[in-house]
């Protein structure tokens, strides 16, 4: 392929004209698409049925003598906390159960801290005009927190490795307003790196300006491999209580993307300060999450084991999308100059990076030719990606070959977008 | 009986020895009775027992098509917000489903107005110094959630129609910042007394110098009835929109107390702007609550009728708990002039008031004989009963043998503390 910025202007024009034609083409086939959300597709969801059935209608007794159906368990079964210590890697009495919903744990996680402030605040977060680092491009509902409530954002690159560890030092130490980072550290969404050993030493053991500084470790994809090796990283808990800093990570995690996406369980693992203040603030907020919930997920998966071999068949459907994905991009994409790619290994998500100002019109293309995609800039906070470049490609919810189809209409909004950009056009 | 006031010293020495060899007596029994919170029995959660396995193991779909086993349905699936609509006396439009604790749902709630506002607010709740009206006795929940979140609470005293609005209605209108009132209008938690339509009419209609006053009514037995026949409790939505001040209620209810306590669906309903600004929080905070359970008890429970028809089963199981404790406090303590107790016909209390300043001492000699009650004070804001009478007893939870058991201790123990304070022993 020759690199579409050698081109001659004729050489552009008549690309263009045959990139017109081919998205009129795709336009007038009335597509409905929809990439916008990682969202599991049924096939996926189906591979947990029998969740739904596995608690029969006269057991209702956890391991402990635990009346699931009654009042009470504010932090979850304890057979519950055992399996999430070993999803999330950490001592069972270091977990924290939740409901359905890893989100809801890291909103109402800062929103205490704006209120109260966490173990280690001199006062709330509120008062102190908190700022959190957010590595750029990220996850969309984290920086809708903190918009939401206020905290102002920073952006911070994101590299093969992870975040650029030199910014986030220099950012922590300066400001005692910084009060946390946003952090998917497995299989980032959207680019699918898994931060570096490097990368988890610095952020444990970096000096913070705030004494009260905290890592927010979403490990959404802790076990959501795509191939048969996972992508190794290292422990955030083992490391900051190595480096004296043990309060400073909080890890989040569920089942969301393991077993139904909107009914799964939900929880948090942290130091023993940490976790002490989430339960007293738990303890005004709820009696306790659902534990039927939890009791069904024990008797299907049982075990690590039993995710782990479960994970194998969630791979299996939505690997070759992703692979479509990646194949498609290269075949139409590969060598033109004009788009990067992530290859993830991996996640829910693929970020394609367009050239300078494009991402938000390839997004406008596609949707008018029946393409949704997420909205360009919803991977930066306040939804302004500065370079207008980035755009996440959620894979998994359509049928393989609506992925294929909806790939192929992309990729002639990326390129029709890149002549105009090179033609001067736009 | 005589009064015991009518005693000479003697006649109340003579007593108190009978009833200090019969509270030895329990105590040599070694018992082990839990009357402390209102928790529904084993055999009021087996009605329920078929909600595990209604749902088959490839019917995921509601009514209107969601998959529930996927992410999304923010405010609830819509046949379950028809469902609630019925149950809470609101339309469906007026209704947000949240996850399985109304308790949640009315600390978000406060949580958001602390650092939102409400609509009306000028400013946040919490740069506002806020006051919540607190009816007493009540939910000790409740009072938690202020104290906790540093919400200055008043007490306002409950007759037999509710509140006091002599002294809710001074309080209102010459404090700003008095921005809420705590309400469980029918069959209170714990005096068991239905709000008269006096007391709703007065709540709607009272001027408040705040703008953005909140009545917080926490419906949690609005069909929990004891008997056929049950309070009516007029509808706060309506009288507030009739009388111009539509923002103010806001209407908690949830199936807690109907299918499983730990595993039911809450709701909130209210006015149109109320909804459109706590979903515009939940959109923040979650992706949607679990709906495989919403669909479980949709299945299970069908409508409104199938829902008051299961009441009637939760009914036969623990109305006779609830006459057990009227029939031994009649019995024993009947005629003395040292209680008063009420007699609910629904909900999950009785109410006991002692002679002044013997509360604490009863629950303190009922434990030493181990029959664990509410801490004396719980009822009140702060953990205080200025008093010292008022004691809640909780009677669903264990079988109508302990309960009878543990009323005969509890009144023993009442005579026993009476008398002391009658002897000037205390």
């Amino acid at each position: 392929m020759t690199e579409l910025q050698k081109l001659s202007p004729d050489e552009l024009a008549n690309l263009r004209s045959q990139l017109q034609a081919e998205y009129e083409g795709y336009k007038s086939r009335n597509l409905k698409l929809d990439m916008t959300r990682g969202k599991p597709a049924s096939s996926q969801l189906d591979l947990a049925n029998d969740l739904s059935v596995i608690l029969d209608a006269k057991d209702f007794t956890s391991t402990d003598g635990t009346d699931v159906r009654n009042y009470g368990g504010l932090d979850g079964l304890p057979e519950m906390k055992v399996l999430f210590a070993e999803i999330l890697s950490a001592p069972p009495k270091s977990v924290v159960v939740g409901g359905n919903s890893s989100l809801q744990i890291m909103h109402d996680t800062v929103v205490r801290a704006l209120l109260h402030g966490v173990p280690g605040s001199a006062a709330p977060w509120q008062t102190q005009k908190p700022k959190f680092l957010c590595p750029v491009p990220g996850y969309d509902r984290h920086f809708a927190i903190c918009q939401h409530h206020g905290i102002e954002m920073i952006n911070v690159e994101m590299n093969d490795e992870g975040p650029d560890m030199t910014a986030v030092e220099s950012l922590v130490a300066g400001d005692a307003s910084v009060k946390g980072i946003w952090c998917v550290p497995k299989y980032s969404n959207p680019t699918g790196v898994t931060y570096s050993d490097g990368v988890v030493q610095r952020l444990s053991r970096m000096p913070t300006a705030a004494p009260d500084f905290r890592i927010f470790w979403d490990n959404a994809y802790v076990v959501h491999d795509l191939y048969d090796t996972s992508s190794p990283l290292q422990n955030i808990l083992d490391a900051c209580r190595d480096t004296g800093n043990e309060n400073r990570p909080l890890v989040f995690g569920s089942t969301s993307k393991i077993s139904f996406a909107g009914a799964g369980v939900a929880a948090m693992a942290s130091s023993d300060a940490n976790v002490a203040d989430c339960k007293r603030h738990l303890s005004i907020q709820t009696i306790g999450p659902d534990k039927t919930s939890q009791l069904r997920h024990l008797r299907f998966f049982k075990d690590i084991a039993g995710i782990k071999n479960h994970m194998k068949k969630h791979a299996a459907v939505i690997r070759p999308k992703f692979e479509a994905v990646s194949a498609i991009f290269k075949e139409q994409l590969g060598g033109l100059g004009i788009a990067s790619w992530t290859t993830p290994r991996g996640g829910y998500f693929v970020s394609l990076d367009t050239l300078q100002g494009c991402a938000a019109r390839v997004v406008r293309l596609a949707e008018d030719a029946g393409v949704k995609l997420t909205s360009a800039g919803a991977t930066f906070p306040y939804g302004k990606d500065p370079s207008d470049r980035n755009i996440r490609i959620a894979p998994t919810l359509p049928p393989l070959q609506q992925v294929e189809l909806a790939m192929q209409v992309v990729t002639v909004c990326v390129k029709l977008a890149s002549v105009d950009k090179l033609s001067h056009r736009t």
